[in-house]
């Protein structure tokens, strides 16, 4: 029988061309597969016949949306996931959700092979394999663009030769990637990194400097979970799509920074992620007052540590699974409203309210109702810096 | 001998009250010592006079501006010390100041006791006295609002009764404190956490929202020292005044949060730090472009470390000392220029250069010039995730 | 109505004389709990009437030695809990065991205070408290020995004055604790830390130096939990009383250390768990075999922190049942069998064998049959050094 | 120019083939380089003849005894480093060692390449190339066992052609790396992880279980460095010398376990390092004394980050330094004496004195001249788990 190669189809030029390119490389039918992670763009019907009219045996679109907003970036939400404290994961979050569905559609058409699009030197070629092999560790992938050097050159040329159906025009200066979490833009002029970001580059969000009014949300959290803006119940996607609008609308979400990846080399990149951005403070500030302290600062560590597995591409391994333990325990309490005001670029808390709060006015006011205790503190000050003290009276007597 | 107490002098009246009341409690002389940390306000010479009416047998003032600079706030700016991800440690950074010139006086003054003016349920009491502790563990300390149950009617009572030269006018509905790298602010309204700041809480920093014309400043730092702005040789204290004044004006800085303090509760604060806020903000990129990757993952681990002992008055402790060990060798490369927009509350940075990059732009770019081997990819990717994978295995055969 | 005071009793002089003093010093009646951990010694029936004939107005006995293995040992167990690398939480362990049964004692009977018998200085102290308030922060604590400066020879004059029914002979040179998990000793002789303990010390282990046959013993997990041993299924509870008498008898567990309090204080401990260290011996083991790397590498950070909840009182804390979820979930593939021999002191493992074993013999083999490809370690050591090497070409150019 | 290579020279069937395979694979000529790390076994000076004999063009030999003793065991003594728990790290601390030698003959023949006899899926290989490549990005490295598939059949055959002076007789069934530090064994019957070692397998150590005395040794410290035994002022390598011999005679430091390799898989290894064991065990237990609680908390963590990077290979890398800031600064007040019992394959510390302990006896004491203030702990105690505690209450309010 004849191999089948399930391929990550986006329908742009370099997928459109490794149809043909796989079949002519390995003999083996390709099935194009295009996942909705709410990248917008094209109509998903139009992707599925250009893969046909390309050459794939088969092709089918998936819609993610839903999946994607609750399964993959609500526990970034709760994990308060900014890799390197900037970026919210965008690309790493998207790219276990497509596998989930590469993988199915390998096993329902029987293939052998998982073929993505990405190059040799970026992160996504190690999350689209690890999240396969760990997914269905039987699979083989393979990255045309990198195994079998298939340049732009090469591709447009071949597109031509074989009279495909896609527009060769010139190459957009911008490589993007974008789902609904989020765009990450790299172009050639950033590569400087001593150049600016220009307002060409962005699409989710508005120029933070232009004056325009202030916008306020409340958005309600249960148990870390997005589940209401102004009182209006909403999914995890609508938190997310609705926040997109209103957040982009207000310049928020920037982000510009030099970025570690995975195979060791540092990059520039920029990103937009308006409603991420929004949620996540939103959500750690309601953490700040539901959330232990010893358990808060533990957290932050945590979160790092999940950050980096998800940005490494360990979105399925074992470790992550822990961590997701810890996470979700941590959230069982994070439910209450938090009031925002969207302006300028920035999204600011300026109030919280919980049914969950470890915030006790009673304690903490310095007015007419104070219950707090002073006379303990000495006995607690002496005792907490005791060891601290002895390693200072040793150090005098050296 | 009569004993002499060591007293930490604000010039407000709590503190001018102490001196009579400390010397009524315990019958022992009051040296007041007031140490100049940027807190501006009143001249410090009239405050010294100001003691010394209210009965201080001395009274001192010690100009500790570059000191504190120098020694408190550089390493926190090394550390990119933000407790809770937000908090620049402000108050915590002066108190081991303070506290080493208290120490010094009273040594020279041969006094047996420090006092302070804290109450018993924040911080400053535990900063305040581990820290002498830590450096003079034979020293005693007293804290007459909490030990005394000064309170503020009965100062006010006192002040009248001894016919102080103090102020006794209503109490001001705002405790602050205040020094050179940020300013802290709590009142009344505030402890009610759905309640807003609003504009009047506010001295260090104008309104981001109005509109203005944005400033640009290039800062310069050497192995993570801040040494010059727009090319113009600083002190790191001239560097910190000058970004309060153009971060400031540009409403940088500011921070609204629910915080958990040492002595186990939560509380509301806000806090002002433009110049703080963008010198971190300047540093972190530059360590993202100068701090190789696996160097940049722990140093988050240390710096949250380092962020907490600070906030705990662990200044002194054989651990900050070790950490600081650490963060200094990660600074060893931390040098060259950052490009920051500062406009609309947001200190942006928008450039990058330095000698010590390790982004190498012929391994990052796409375009002529790549000398990254893709062909490497595959077996990385193979390794990197084997143990996941065969974790994978093992459960998909369960 | 009369107050009610809960009292941990363990039917010894101190706690005897506790029950009258307390009902002098507040006026209460005193209720005596004694918790069967698995301490042994006398038969508890004979302690509870010994706390009536004391004046206690109920006297109760829970046996809690199922629970305690199940609730409290196997948690430390999962977590190869080793406080400082040594100490497997003996004490640490059974205080919120008991604290359990004290709080629903103190419902049951409508008391509003919960008294124990432990000093000021030690940790007990904290644990008892830290677990009653977090159990039910309603109640009050006290303790006599500390809060009424109740001392051994106080003690024996209300003893001898009140006629009460207990032995005052000179106190034995040993303060003990002791439970089915382990055995904790101080003495005199051992606060000189350059002394050596004696071999009266032990009760729970042989002198591992006397010359004698070996033992092996094979113990079966199943998702981190001891299930049987040589084959036999054991409860928890009967796989550590196993253990202790055989891995007791060949010297296994003798534990002398210096440790730090946290009260701040170092002092010297002398400890016997024979069963705890066997059975953790082959946790451990077992784990290396069957947790994936990463997750192995971060439980050693997770296991570090929950020993030192423990140790320091937080058993009922939010970030250890956090923790508890994080360990859950990395023990869930840790079955199978671990082949050890006791002798001379040491359990040494000499065999494993698992179901989940991540260990893949035709991987690690050097012999016919390996399916290892060597070829894909060229680029994963190339591009796992990247960024090491990288920072090494900077340096080498300064 | 003829291409240089510089080969890692053992004296060995395999690295003498390497000579001429090499230069037969390259066209290049054949440094060899032997290096001295205590490995025992042939005179290298005849190892040193044998090169030439096999055709290399120069043979050099290296005593770097000393140096691994005290800039790569030192280090690791300080750390209390043990992979997983277990492991002194013996072969992967002799690794950069043996690197620095390489890349210094390279720079001095005019080498472009360095080679090394490791496999294709150990972690050896990882160590020499990110080592070699971190001293010098610039070589390039080879293995020809992993690139040119230069099997033990191939080898031999190569042998018998070229008529090379080295034995070929059958393969030990051993294979074997071992230093001054310690000793490595891995074998076929040990690849069935059921199966226990047998005595067979040992070099350095006797077997524990055989009836003898006891031996007992007073190791002295200054600052980390173990600088006399039983009074005799040693250099480190003599500590680790009469150490592994004393220890050695009494069976301690056999290790066997199952182990992460780097590369992914986990194999089966058994290790002795009797000295190495007898020092980290004494200067664990010398920490425990003289260093602060909050600093020995965090130094366990760097610990295991400090182990792994050095079992990883990244001995040369930016964190690796950056951590032994920490580390060193730890130790400085690590000084004084720990007396062990060395017997029945433990060494047992019985002793600790040091002018730098933290140990108080006037503060741990129960007896007379207790100067701990016992009624500090109740404020102490009240303020610590009050995080906690409010924690507690909002659940039961749940």
């Amino acid at each position: 029988m004849t191999e089948r190669v399930v391929l990550a189809y986006s329908g742009g030029l370099d997928t459109s061309v490794c149809i043909g390119w796989i079949a002519e490389e390995t003999g083996a039918e390709v099935i194009a597969v295009a996942v909705d992670v709410g990248q917008g763009g094209e109509d998903l019907d139009v992707i599925r016949k250009r893969a046909l009219s390309c050459g794939a045996v088969e092709a089918e679109i998936a819609d993610a949306r839903e999946e994607f907003a609750d399964e993959y970036c609500l526990p970034a939400i709760k994990a308060n996931a900014l890799y390197m404290d900037r970026y919210p994961l965008v690309s790493a979050l998207s790219r276990p959700a497509i596998v989930r569905h590469l993988v199915a559609a390998a096993k329902k058409h029987g293939a052998t092979t998982v073929a993505h699009g990405c190059t040799g030197k970026g992160n996504d070629q190690v999350r689209f394999e690890t999240g396969i092999s760990s997914l269905a560790p039987d699979l083989k992938c393979i990255a045309p663009v990198r195994d079998y050097a298939m340049t732009r050159d090469k591709a447009i040329a071949f597109c031509e030769e074989k009279d495909l159906p896609i527009a060769t025009t010139k190459k957009s200066p911008y490589s993007i990637d974008q789902n609904v979490f989020g765009r990450a833009v790299e172009t050639g002029f950033l590569e400087d990194i001593w150049n600016a970001p220009i307002e060409d580059v962005y699409e989710y969000t508005q120029n933070p400097a232009t004056p325009r009014e202030a916008d306020e949300v409340v958005i309600t959290f249960h148990e870390g979970v997005p589940v209401a803006l102004d009182g209006r119940p909403v999914t995890v996607l609508q938190a997310i799509q609705e926040l997109n609008l209103r957040a982009g609308a207000q310049g928020i979400g920037r982000i510009d920074m030099v970025e570690d990846r995975l195979v060791g080399i540092k990059s520039r990149e920029v990103y937009e992620a308006p409603g991420a951005i929004a949620l996540i403070t939103a959500h750690q500030e309601l953490e700040n007052v539901t959330v232990e302290r010893e358990l808060a600062r533990y957290k932050r560590q945590v979160e790092q540590r999940w950050g980096e597995l998800v940005y490494d591409g360990l979105w399925f391994s074992p470790l992550k699974r822990a961590l997701d333990g810890f996470i979700d325990e941590a959230n069982q309490f994070v439910s209450g409203e938090i009031r925002m005001t969207l302006h300028g670029g920035r999204a600011v808390v300026t109030g919280r309210k919980s049914g969950q709060s470890l915030y006790d006015f009673n304690l903490a006011t310095y007015d007419t109702g104070d219950t707090f205790d002073q006379s303990l503190s000495k006995g607690f000050i002496e005792i907490f810096g005791m060891s601290s003290k002895l390693a200072a009276r040793r150090q005098l007597r050296a």
